[in-house]
């Protein structure tokens, strides 16, 4: 097996995270929430949303959020961004990079966005733009790239052509979602070969869910073939939203707990990281689903 | 990566996962779910332990569980057997197979058997003297191959040394417990090597928790070096009892979807898996910590 010497970890806690829990959190929590994971090393954070609150109310207040969170020197914060409304007020808050988002499946597009995949691509036009015009930089995601909750399957062909239309209209890197988890082993590998055929691998980041607890071996599986980026949110913030308790996005401490244990690079503090996982989780009042937070907070002494 | 095309389940979720759990189940209960388990097509069976039931209440009438499931033809039931007394019982229940266990940790040997290593292999003498003498195929357990909750790491020639021991004294097959769940991809492979240059790959099985989240990650590394035997546990059954609401044994589920997904065959069927899981956790009045379990109990339909 080879893996990369270092990885670098996008935390998406704060957005894709709180974004799926029920409780509401104040600007004030997702400020200081923002504030420790910088303090954990974590040097990418997707921050928050310039969706409008009518349909994301988590997200409301983003541009406060990242007005109060400005001194976190060397760390990069990203920002969701829907639409050229939603670019304009991202590029009034000095946001360090966007991220737009698009699916391989055709029904997921258009319950998420309502709007087809092709369509969504006219919608990036005027915020790439923007984002090139005030050098903000733009990350793109590509959701249901091993499965789809409506459709089911999901071809190779289609997660990698709409991941290289992404590259192509200057996205600096592209993350490959499986949004509910299905992605299996060799599912991950087809993906991922097809996907570096077109792609450089220092512009592919992968985006698992535990759903069915297969994220930590389908990163293996990445980083096997080079893939070096990696999402996640501390505490496997987020939960399913297509099954009731399920896991959602991969916990960033089993993923840092798994590279320390292959010796690769991350420069995360996992000690703090797991007391920033028990901050979040006291004030959502559940249980993280992070193993590492799980085992490491239930440590009888 | 290698994988091996075909691996055998040994499920412990009846002895090694009930023993860890704090409610009490009849011998009814017992006797239902290993005939559940076995209609799963799993093929080796831990079915309980010939142990005092002053020691381990939850094991208590082995041998009626036994007497009632010898109808499940082309399973192999294994039971737990610490000493000669509890041999002598083993030996009249019929049993397929015991298993025999000791530690790669002196403190862990002492505190879980009260006496050293060398004298654990003192008490296996009249045990596998019996066993031979009655055609019963012997197991042996290490415990603690990748740590000890007492004296943290635990060295990799020990852990071989006694593996190979249990091999030398008519073991057919050992099997290598991180009964803590610290171990990592790098401390598994190391381990690995090492075992595989004292023992045939066929006569090694794993044994991981899923404390950390690393089974599947560690499994996988395991596969990639050969070894094609793996213990597991219906649901996760277990537990840990070294830290407050964390993960045991990793959940035979999660370990059958993994390995369907990189097309390896086990002949276990999942959808009664799960089935199994809900049975099994409906009577303890908790979840399961099995990934797979809960998201597939938990779908909206």
């Amino acid at each position: 097996m080879n893996v990369p010497p270092e990885v670098r970890i996008v935390e998406v806690g704060p957005r894709d995270g709180l974004q799926n829990e029920s409780v509401h959190t104040s600007v004030q929590f997702r400020i200081e929430l923002i504030k420790r994971l910088s303090n954990c090393g974590l040097s990418t954070i997707e921050v928050g949303s310039f969706v409008s609150p009518k349909w994301v109310p988590q997200m409301a207040d983003t541009d406060q959020v990242l007005r109060y969170t400005q001194g976190c020197n060397d760390v990069q914060f990203i920002a969701l961004v829907p639409n050229e409304i939603g670019m304009k007020a991202a590029v009034e808050s000095n946001v360090d990079g966007i991220a737009i988002f698009t699916a391989a499946s055709e029904t997921f597009c258009k319950k998420n966005t309502n709007c087809t995949i092709n369509e969504s691509f006219e919608r990036f036009k005027p915020v790439v733009k923007l984002a090139v015009e005030n050098s903000i930089a733009v990350r793109g995601y590509v959701s249901c790239v091993l499965g789809c909750p409506y459709e089911g399957s999901v071809s190779v062909d289609k997660a990698v052509d709409v991941a290289k239309k992404l590259i192509d209209i200057g996205c600096y890197e592209v993350s490959l979602g499986d949004t509910i988890g299905v992605g299996t082993v060799n599912a991950t590998r087809n993906l991922l070969q097809s996907a570096l055929g077109e792609i450089d691998s220092g512009a592919i980041a992968v985006h698992f869910h535990d759903t069915y607890g297969q994220a930590l071996p389908n990163i293996v599986t990445a980083l096997d073939l080079g893939v070096s980026i990696i999402d996640s949110s501390v505490g496997g913030l987020g939960g399913c939203p297509y099954a009731k308790g399920a896991s959602g996005n991969v916990a960033t401490e089993d993923v840092v707990h798994m590279l320390n244990g292959m010796a690769v690079t991350t420069n995360v503090d996992l000690d703090k990281l797991v007391e920033t996982s028990e901050f979040v989780f006291n004030y959502l009042g559940r249980s993280p689903s992070s193993r590492v937070a799980t085992a490491r907070l239930g440590q009888f002494n």
